[in-house]
């Protein structure tokens, strides 16, 4: 068997990426995947650049110990804040954040280069998604709206109905109709929400969700350097959260779209202590 | 001058303890107030007890470098979990929480003992409230339900409007009509959203909001051991925030019910930094 059989570690704030963890899995079934949401400290979304560079930083060396080939950050904010940090300070660890591969597709899909970019607080802060996008298109514009109740609307389950409708319907009106050609979810959470975003906005415009582009990113940065796993069947999966395993196995069928409860094990990002057979 | 001039420390999670404060600030206008609020690590309310405990004993001993007099733990789901922790592990700090005053006065006034608490998830969890309204009223039947929505909904502003009432309505569908006759708000965010509450329920069912019974519950412990204070004027108030203090200072307004913006200052609870002059 050649190819690299080691995991691919998937970090995020909490449960949200278990939407960008899905799509991998979908699309490279037989990679072993390691995801680490870290629920004690979560959410990120409000939290300052300093403190979420640290977060991931001691997140991703707990991973490490595990030796994953590779870390995709599947959460926005510590996509946008954490970054620099990881690559500074653990130049040895490839990393795939979630905002590049949104950016890069919208960049190429939106017919005007005028898109609108839903995310949390500190994603927004950040300007990370118009600095990504103006990368790959230079006179683009990004308007960018913070949207923290969608977070906590997902998380609770009530993706559709009359809450969900008020709800996005407030923050789409403060975006100005017609003025984005292009709707890009700026946060891992939001994919829950497309059914009820696509009842209030107009059909022609795409949404992009930066789950399946980022598994694309990931599929290329393997297969380019022939790290993909060859095994015949199907990879492993497991599942580490700093905090109540049970809330996150509970909740998780939502992100999944599936009736499967995980097993998932609680590990301790201070103390880099790891679960028997975690 | 005699009396007791040291600060009365108050602790949440964030800053919904600010309804809390300013119960405490208008009923105790000359104490010295110091405010932690532990935004580097909120939500408290999805997290474990062990990990709410550890997090509330951190932050206590940093106010007690301050030499405080009192601490009043102003997040329910920090008094549902961690009071006793901190009793334990730090018995020489008098400890005023925000579950018991408010159950206290809930027992009191309910007409048939069936009442209902709004609260997050932890602290429903906890049985909290309703232990310590059964404490004093043994045959009341006190129905919890996880409100998590309304934590964001009040930290967006949206506390009046087609949302506010689309969400608050449906989680008061889940309490079946007709089944409480007292309706307490377990979770110090929840005062924001009275004036809708009041649209949406009978007008005979009393709101329990515990910022008022905390705070008389604060003056009878000071008053009865004679420490309040007894300086001429106003005293102070500090803030103290272990992220983002921008924030903290842009949202307070919406918490202590006026335009005054706060002076807000970093500290860091794992290393028990004080800020110069904080």
């Amino acid at each position: 068997m050649s190819g690299d059989s080691r995991a691919i570690g998937v970090f995020d704030s909490g449960i949200g990426g278990l939407t960008v963890y899905k799509a991998l899995r979908d699309l490279l079934p037989r990679e072993d995947f390691l995801y680490l949401g870290d629920t004690a400290r979560l959410p990120y979304g409000t939290k300052s650049p300093e403190t979420v560079g640290r977060y991931a930083v001691q997140a991703a060396r707990l991973m490490m110990v595990e030796d994953i080939k590779l870390l995709v950050i599947a959460c926005n904010t510590a996509s946008a804040l954490a970054l620099s940090a990881l690559q500074e300070q653990l130049p040895e660890l490839p990393c795939i954040g979630v905002i590049e591969p949104g950016a890069k597709r919208t960049a190429e899909i939106s017919a005007t280069g005028r898109v609108a970019v839903l995310a949390t607080e500190s994603t927004v802060r950040s300007g990370a998604y118009a600095a990504a996008i103006a990368r790959h298109r230079p006179e683009a514009k990004a308007r960018m709206l913070a949207c923290n109740l969608l977070v906590a609307l997902a998380e609770e389950g009530w993706c559709e109905g009359a809450e969900a409708e008020a709800v996005i319907g407030r923050y789409l009106r403060l975006l100005e109709p017609g003025s984005f050609d292009t709707l890009v979810l700026g946060c891992t959470h939001f994919p829950l929400l497309i059914p009820t975003m696509r009842k209030l906005i107009a059909a022609d415009i795409p949404i992009v969700d930066s789950a399946a582009t980022t598994a694309a990113a990931v599929r290329d940065h393997l297969e380019g350097r022939g790290l993909l796993a060859e095994r015949p069947g199907q990879g492993n999966s497991r599942f580490w959260v700093t905090d109540s395993p049970e809330r996150f196995a509970k909740l998780a069928p939502r992100f999944l779209d599936s009736d499967f409860r995980l097993s998932v094990n609680l590990v301790d990002t201070r103390f880099e202590r790891i679960p028997a057979g975690g």
